[in-house]
């Protein structure tokens, strides 16, 4: 069963006060945690989450995570300008991006981020375009692959367009010594939704590692080790949520091993956690407005890939629920289709369901993340509203639904 | 080798007058290409081309196609508005959507358009919402599976989740008459992206033979059958581009066998090729601004899947051409990879090139359809300008770049 952290009431709620579709999301879920995180790695000296803002960019979302201790991870120039209208500065700002233009480095710089360099090239480019700072982080790509109690369990990074090689690292830190940098971060994309609690402690062993040996070789105090997200959520039922204090422990034990009892001036541990800190806490709300019995039997919702698109670009799974009928017996297979002229265009493809009629309310979970954020306008179809459950249980609108002016806005008739 | 039917220096002048990446459309090809169908077609009474709207969304290119006799395919209200304000009424509009909200049906009425219907449901909806128009079209899955030449040739229709039943068809249009519908049109969705110019002959004549059984047993004349789309076209250099007259021959001795000779008050036909019809004739323009050599040679471009998600989603294959080494020899294998924080934006994986530096103009092919129309936001990422390359040879801007204010626009602060 899923974790049903929000009961049925709420979404009727929601849907009396707001037209479906629109994204629910839960402030009490994302602090709670926020919190748990910020606590699992406790532990540690200059601790921070940076939250990935491609996995929900609202400010209303940022400012609570701001609220909670987190810092951002940007990857674009409007990123970096929402980070900075939501009062992100400084050092609680991560810029990643991979080839994008040059001009977003001079945009970085100013506000204070760090700056995480993706490829080696990218060292004069920074030169250029806002200079090079005292503390420069850099993506490591440890290509090959890793293997966890004797099984492969990381596709190839090698393949991956991100980071530096092995072989790059030291001259490349050398030649941002040379450029005035004192102090080195070290990032690398470890996993993706992985919910094994054990893999992440384990790769993280590897990334200090590097760090400690990069230390010694580039003559180079290491300031921080970039965990990177990847951290997954049980988006089926019958996956345990990540104990997030248990990996908190974990990378403790292989941080202990590496440099000691952790303690200031030693290097610190940021992650970017996108998905883990958001995802389960935000639900597409639609209601079923079309039964169809052709070959299959269809229920079509008032929702589309445009609010949730991992279904038909991933095949992704997401569970669904039917408000009211939570607990009845699931007796009819469905495919539950959104309205695009797209065969992918479904929410699920044979799921075992409670039986549901025209104007029953569904719920979408785990659309907290990577869900509005991956919404297009394909078919004219139109971005819906985003709505926060606060903490006081009433509802505020974060984001307004487009109208069809909002489509034609760029248009030049 | 690819149709290079834009020279060249084209692209670098457009490139000189708006900053890359853009998508360019050919005027003088979609004109083609137009005429070259409707001539295709010319032999049958009533025929019109319903270009789908949702290929490429733009005015100044569905203002075009109008003047070259098209009408439009329109999948949701968004797309209706657009028809309209372009100037497109009456039965020169298609309306066809699945599980839409209701209330499109009103829309599509008001504008007299044919309402093409997705399920038998829709009858009762379409009552309620605009009223039962004289002329209805129906939309026909065959269920099942083709096959032409002993082999199966289509997928499973049975699993796409459009259309009518086979035992639907008879009661459906009995329904319809008892409503007072006096002509039936019929669709099916005959294929995709197919390149045998076979096919859609073949497929036709099915939809044919199916549409003189229904007159008999229902009752009811049939005004038209709407062929869909389904036309290909080469995507890849090596795939030779579908005679569009071959195709509208091959309809014709269908058609005649079913119907006899072509002649007034006889069915209509209707075809919505958007991709056959402007598909080849849009091009992204983007410069190559970043090359990385780590585990693999990279060539970062300016575009992303923001311009063209095809690949990423489909693994789909376009043509890149590298300006001014069109005949240049292939010597390097490079991923053409966006600037997203996405592993799957890439243009191209593996691919043979001509030696690309940092500053090379690169053009992506074929894309006028299901390019520009599914660009989403990611990472923030904006979707950038549409530019049309008129019959004199000037270029005329035809949707501005976003800015960040843009992304901003629902927020709520």
């Amino acid at each position: 069963m899923p974790n049903y952290s929000i009961p049925s009431e709420v979404f009727i709620r929601a849907a009396e006060q707001f037209p479906t579709p629109f994204h629910l999301y839960d402030e009490a879920g994302i602090r709670k945690t926020a919190r748990a995180v910020r606590q699992a790695f406790s532990w540690c000296p200059d601790y921070m989450e940076y939250y990935a803002v491609k996995a929900l960019p609202n400010p209303q979302i940022l400012k609570i995570l701001k609220e909670e201790g987190c810092g951002l991870d940007c990857s674009s120039e409007t990123e970096l300008l929402l980070a900075q209208r939501c009062g992100f500065s400084g050092e609680q700002i991560m810029f990643s991006a991979n080839a994008m233009p040059p001009r977003e480095f001079d945009l970085a710089r100013s506000l204070g981020a760090y700056v995480n360099l993706d490829d080696v090239s990218d060292i004069d480019l920074l030169k250029e375009h806002g200079g090079i700072p005292e503390t420069v982080c850099i993506r490591y790509n440890t290509g090959g692959s890793f293997s966890m109690h004797g099984n492969q369990i990381m596709g190839s990074p090698g393949d991956a367009k991100y980071g530096w090689t092995t072989d790059q690292l030291v001259p490349g830190l050398q030649k941002l010594k040379a450029l005035g940098v004192r102090r080195f971060g070290i990032h690398a994309f470890l996993a993706s939704n992985m919910t094994d609690p054990d893999y992440y402690p384990a790769l993280s062993g590897i990334l200090m590692s590097t760090a400690a040996e990069l230390e010694k070789s580039a003559g180079l105090p290491c300031a921080f080790i970039n965990l990177s997200g990847g951290i997954g959520i049980p988006y089926r039922p019958e996956v345990p949520p990540v104990d997030i204090s248990y990996v908190g422990n974990g990378v403790r034990r292989e941080y202990e091993k590496v440099f000691g009892a952790p303690q200031a001036g030693k290097p610190g541990i940021k992650t970017e956690l996108g998905r883990y800190m958001t995802g389960p806490h935000g639900f597409v709300v639609t209601h079923a407005v079309h039964e169809k019995n052709t070959y299959k039997h269809y229920i079509g919702v008032d929702a589309c890939a445009v609010q949730l698109i991992r279904p038909a670009m991933y095949g992704a799974y997401h569970e669904i629920s039917v408000v009211g009928k939570e607990n009845a017996p699931k007796t009819h297979l469905y495919d539950i289709t959104g309205c695009l002229c797209e065969n992918n265009d479904k929410f699920a493809i044979d799921r075992m369901l409670p039986e549901i009629h025209v104007g029953d309310l569904l719920v979408i979970h785990d659309a907290g993340a990577h869900a509005f954020a991956m919404g297009y306008q394909y078919n004219g179809r139109l971005r819906t509203a985003e709505v926060l459950r606060q903490e006081d249980g009433t509802f505020r609108l974060i984001r307004r639904a487009e109208t069809p002016e909002d489509y034609f806005s760029t248009l030049i008739w």
